[in-house]
C-alpha cells in the first residue's frame, strides 16, 4: 500500500491537514506574536513570484505603485459612517509613543500618550482618499490610478495561517474617475485581472461575480469577487474590486472642476489581494504528500538532488550536478530564466528528495553514480508522483534529451495542475434546485462533499436578505456571488417564490 | 543670466532646497500623519529600482528573504537590556485592538485593552532572534541567512522628509554563525556589498568604515557604515552592518550542539539599509534644476515628449513617437532593457519638458513634426543640462544613429555622476590636524563648507571618549566612522595628545 508523507489526510482532516503542509512544506510558522505568522523563504518565495507576476498586470494596465502611511488618525474614520462600522470592530490602535523604566520593568510611558490614537491600516481608503482630495482638482488630473504593496491589520478573533491572520500583506489598489461609466469599467477590468492572475498564474480556477448586498465591502455601491473552490468544497474568496461610487469622494471631498467648469465629485475604486491567495493555491494544489506549487509561482521550478554517499566519487557527481543546474538556467520557460536549485545541503538523498516533494518543487531530478556515468538524470513530476501501483514514478531519462523539453514540461505542468482543479469546480456545482427544502435535503443527503450550490433567486435587499441569510446560516452556508457569466433566469426564487432576477452562488466558505 | 528651475538653490538655502525638490520632482509628500510621508510614484519607482537591484545582491551572497510580524510584545525588549534603552525612548505602542462609538465620536474601546501592549517594530532582532532560537539546534542548520523587506516606526520628534521619518521601508538582514569569525566575515561582507552598491548603482561615492564605541547600535560588539557626502558637506549614514557578538544569542537563547556535542550560543549579525537612500541620492546628485537621477534606479531612463499642438500632424508625430520609444524598448542597458516612458499627458511641451528635468529622467528627447521629417531627435542630457553660455544644451541628432548609442550614453550617464560626486568627496575631506585648536581653526575659517576632517585619534572608550564628544558637540560634530582601508597612524591623538591608534572621520551629520 502506498504511504504517503504527511501523516494526516485531506480526507481524514482536512484542517489538520492544511496546518501539516504549512509546517512539512516550510511554508509558515506560528510567530509567538497573536495571530501573526512568519513566513519561511519557500512560503515567502511563493509570495515574492505572485507580487512579481501582478505587479507587471497592474502596470500594464495603467496603474502606478505609491506608499502611504501605516498610521492613519482615528478622525479619518469618523468621516465616513458605513467604514468605520464595517472595520470598527477589528482595529490595532496605537496610543502611546515611549515605553519607560519602572523598577526592572518595562511598561507603557503614560506621559507619551499620543493626542489622537492611530490606528494602523486595516485598508487605506481613508488615508488615500484624504490624499486624492489634494491631488484631484481639474478633469485634467483624472483618472488617479495607483496601487500599493503593504501590511495591513485586521484584529481577528480567530486566526489560520495564510487565510486569516491579523497583519497580512496585500496589494490594494485605489483609483478616481470623472465619470461612473468609467469607474465601473475599472472595477470590471480588474475583477477579470485577478480572475484571469488566479486561472493562468496560480492555475486556481475561481467563479467571478458580484457580492449581494450584504457581503459588500463597508461604503461601497457594489463589490466583485473572485471564488475558488478548495479540495473540502468550501468557497475562498481570493481578491476583490469594489466600486465605491460617490460615497468616498463625498466623505473625503474628491471633487474636481469638469470641462464646463462645474465641481464634480469622483467615482472611485478600490481593489485588493492578499497572502491569502497562498491559502487558496495550498488546498487547490496540495496533496497528502505536501503542497505542490505550480510551475509559475515556485521559487524553484527544478530541484536536483545529488546522491552524495561521502565517497570519491561525490565531487564527480557534485561537478555533473553543477554542469546540469548551468544548463537548465540557460533555458527559458514562461519568457523567464528557468529557476533552478542546487540541493547541497547536508541531509540524506532521500531525506531531500522528500523534503523537495514536501515543499511541491515542480520537478525533482535524482543524480547519482550511476546516472552520471549513463549521462542520465532520474526525473520525478510532483503533480504525478506516483505510479498506478503506487511506487513512486521515476523516469530515467537521457539528459541531453531531456534538458530542452523542461520548458514544455513545465508548461505542461501548469496546465495539468489547472485542468485538474476546474474539473473539481466544475463538477461540484450543483443547480437545478426548486426551493429550499431541496437544499436542505441535498445538505442532509451530502454532508462531506457538498460542494457549491448555484440557486435562482429574487436579488433581495434589506429585511428580506437578511431573512434569507438567517436560513443560509442554519446550514452554515453564505451567499459567494452571482457569476458574471451566469446563465438567464427561468424560474423563481428559492427563497421567496417570487420571480427570479438572477442566479447566485451558495456554499460554505472560509 | 541661466534662470534655474527651482526658485530655490543649494547656495542660498540648502535644507530648502531640498525640501523643493522633493516636492517638484515628485518623489513625495506630507501625509497628514505624524512623520509619515507619501511616497508618490517617481519616488517610490526609485524605491522599487533599489529594491530590485539589492535585493538580488542579498540572495546572490546566500540569503534568503522571510516575513516576521510587525508587532513586538512588550516582553521580548524587556530581555536585551542595552538594545531596548537604545530603543526605548522612540516606540509606537499598540496598547488597544478596537474602537467605539461613544455618541456621535468614535473612540477607543476602554474594554478592548491588550492584556500585553505591542510595540510597533523599531527593528527585528528580538522577534527574529526568538525564531532563530527554534530554529538552530545543531551545527547543521547554521549559518542562518536571512533577510526581510518592511517597515518600521521609530517616533521621532524632528523628522525630514526620507532622512527621518516616524515609518520608513527598509531591508533587514540577520544571521546566526558557528563562530566569530565566520559571522565577522559576514558583518564585512555586507558593509562591502552596500560599499559597492551605494558607489556601482546610486552613483553615491560612501566611505566604510567601523564607527567607534558611542555610536554603536545598541546591543552591538561592533557597527560598520557606510558614509556619503552631501553637497552642503555633511555626511549622511546611509547603511550600517553590526556584529553582535553572542550578546543576542544569550538573551534569546541561540544556542546550537556542535560537532562534539557541546551547547555554544550562536554568535549573529544584522544590517540594515532604507529609503534614506533616496535622500542620499537627491543630496548627492540633485542640482538647482531639480532631482537627477542616476539611470541605473531611473524608473524610466529615456523620456520622450511629442510636441503636440492640436493639429492634424499630431497624429503622424505621436506615431513616429511610438516607433521610436518601441525601438528603444527594444535595447539592452546595464543587462537589462531600457526603461522608456512616451509623455502622451495633456499638458504643455515646455511644461513636460522642465518636469522631467525636475524629476531627473536622465535623457530627454523632444520630437516635434520637424525632427520628423528630418528624421531625427532633440536630445537633452539631464547630467549635462546647459551649454557654457547657460543656454539649454538640446543636441539635435540623427535618429537612427543616435538609437544604438543609448545604452552606452546611459553607462556614461551613470558613470560621470559617480565621478562627480566621489571628485567632491575626495576633495573636502581635511586631513593633517595637529591638535584640537586647529581644528576650531578651521571650522572658524571654514563655516560654510568645512566638509569632514580626517584626524587621528586614541580610540578613547567611556568617560574619555564622552569627554571628547562634548568638545565635538559644541562644534556640532559627531564621529562619522574609521575608514576600513585607512592610513596607518603616525602622530599623536588630537583630543588626548596620547600616542593615536586609528584615524578617524569627523564631520556634521543628518
Amino acid at each position: 500500500m502506498k504511504k504517503n508523507a504527511l501523516s494526516t489526510t485531506r480526507e481524514n482532516d482536512f484542517a489538520g491537514w492544511y496546518q501539516q503542509v504549512i509546517a512539512e512544506a516550510d511554508l509558515a510558522e506560528e510567530s509567538g506574536v497573536r495571530g501573526c505568522m512568519i513566513m519561511r523563504p519557500w512560503g515567502y518565495g511563493i509570495w515574492e513570484r505572485v507580487q512579481y507576476l501582478m505587479d507587471q498586470r497592474i502596470k500594464a494596465t495603467g496603474h502606478e505603485n505609491c506608499y502611504f502611511p501605516l498610521f492613519i488618525p482615528l478622525s479619518y474614520f469618523a468621516k465616513e459612517a458605513e467604514h468605520v462600522d464595517g472595520f470598527a470592530k477589528e482595529m490595532a490602535v496605537v496610543t502611546h509613543h515611549r515605553l519607560m523604566k519602572d523598577g526592572d520593568d518595562l511598561v507603557v510611558d503614560p506621559d507619551a500618550k499620543l493626542e489622537e490614537p492611530l490606528v494602523v491600516r486595516p485598508t487605506s481608503e481613508t488615508v488615500i482618499g484624504t490624499a486624492f482630495a489634494r491631488w484631484v482638482q481639474s478633469w485634467r488630473d483624472l483618472p488617479v490610478m495607483i496601487n500599493q504593496w503593504a501590511n495591513v491589520v485586521r484584529w481577528e478573533m480567530r486566526t489560520r495561517m495564510f487565510l486569516r491572520t491579523s497583519e497580512f500583506l496585500w496589494q490594494e489598489g485605489h483609483t478616481a474617475h470623472a465619470s461612473r461609466d468609467e469607474a465601473m469599467a475599472e472595477t470590471l477590468n480588474i475583477l477579470e485581472m485577478y480572475r484571469s492572475f488566479s486561472e493562468d498564474v496560480l492555475a486556481m480556477p475561481v467563479v467571478a461575480g458580484e457580492k449581494p448586498e450584504n457581503e459588500r465591502f463597508p461604503g461601497a455601491d457594489a463589490t466583485y469577487s473572485i471564488e475558488a473552490m478548495m479540495q473540502d468544497g468550501k468557497a475562498l474568496q481570493a481578491g476583490t474590486s469594489h466600486f465605491l461610487g460617490q460615497t468616498f469622494s463625498n466623505a473625503q471631498n474628491i471633487r474636481f472642476q469638469d470641462k464646463e467648469g462645474e465641481f464634480q465629485f469622483a467615482y472611485t475604486t478600490s481593489w485588493g489581494t492578499s497572502t491569502r491567495l497562498i491559502g487558496g493555491v495550498i488546498m487547490t494544489h496540495g496533496d497528502d504528500d505536501g503542497m505542490r506549487v505550480p510551475p509559475l509561482i515556485a521559487p524553484y521550478q527544478v530541484v536536483i538532488v545529488p546522491m552524495l554517499r561521502d565517497k570519491p566519487e561525490d565531487e564527480e557527481v557534485l561537478a555533473y550536478c553543477k554542469a546540469l543546474a548551468k544548463d537548465i538556467a540557460g533555458l527559458r520557460a514562461f519568457d523567464e530564466p528557468v529557476r533552478v536549485k542546487l540541493d547541497v545541503s547536508g541531509a540524506k538523498t532521500q531525506t531531500k528528495r522528500w523534503s523537495w516533494v514536501k515543499k511541491g518543487a515542480p520537478v525533482i531530478l535524482e543524480i547519482g553514480p550511476r546516472d552520471m556515468v549513463d549521462n542520465k538524470v532520474a526525473m520525478i513530476r510532483r503533480d504525478a508522483l506516483y505510479q498506478d501501483s503506487g511506487k513512486l514514478d521515476t523516469k530515467f531519462l537521457a539528459k541531453d534529451e531531456f534538458i530542452p523539453e523542461i520548458p514544455a514540461l513545465l508548461t505542461e505542468i501548469q496546465t495539468s495542475m489547472h485542468s485538474e482543479a476546474n474539473e473539481r469546480l466544475r463538477n461540484n456545482i450543483t443547480r437545478g434546485f426548486d426551493d429550499w427544502a431541496e437544499v436542505e435535503r441535498f445538505y442532509e443527503e451530502n454532508k462531506k462533499y457538498p460542494g457549491w450550490l448555484e440557486v435562482q433567486w429574487c436579488k433581495a435587499t434589506g429585511d428580506e436578505l437578511e431573512a434569507i441569510e438567517e436560513r443560509l446560516k442554519k446550514l452554515k452556508l453564505t451567499f459567494r456571488n452571482v457569476p458574471i457569466d451566469g446563465a438567464p433566469v427561468d424560474g423563481s426564487c428559492i427563497f421567496t417564490g417570487q420571480p427570479a432576477v438572477e442566479r447566485i452562488i451558495v456554499g460554505k466558505a472560509y
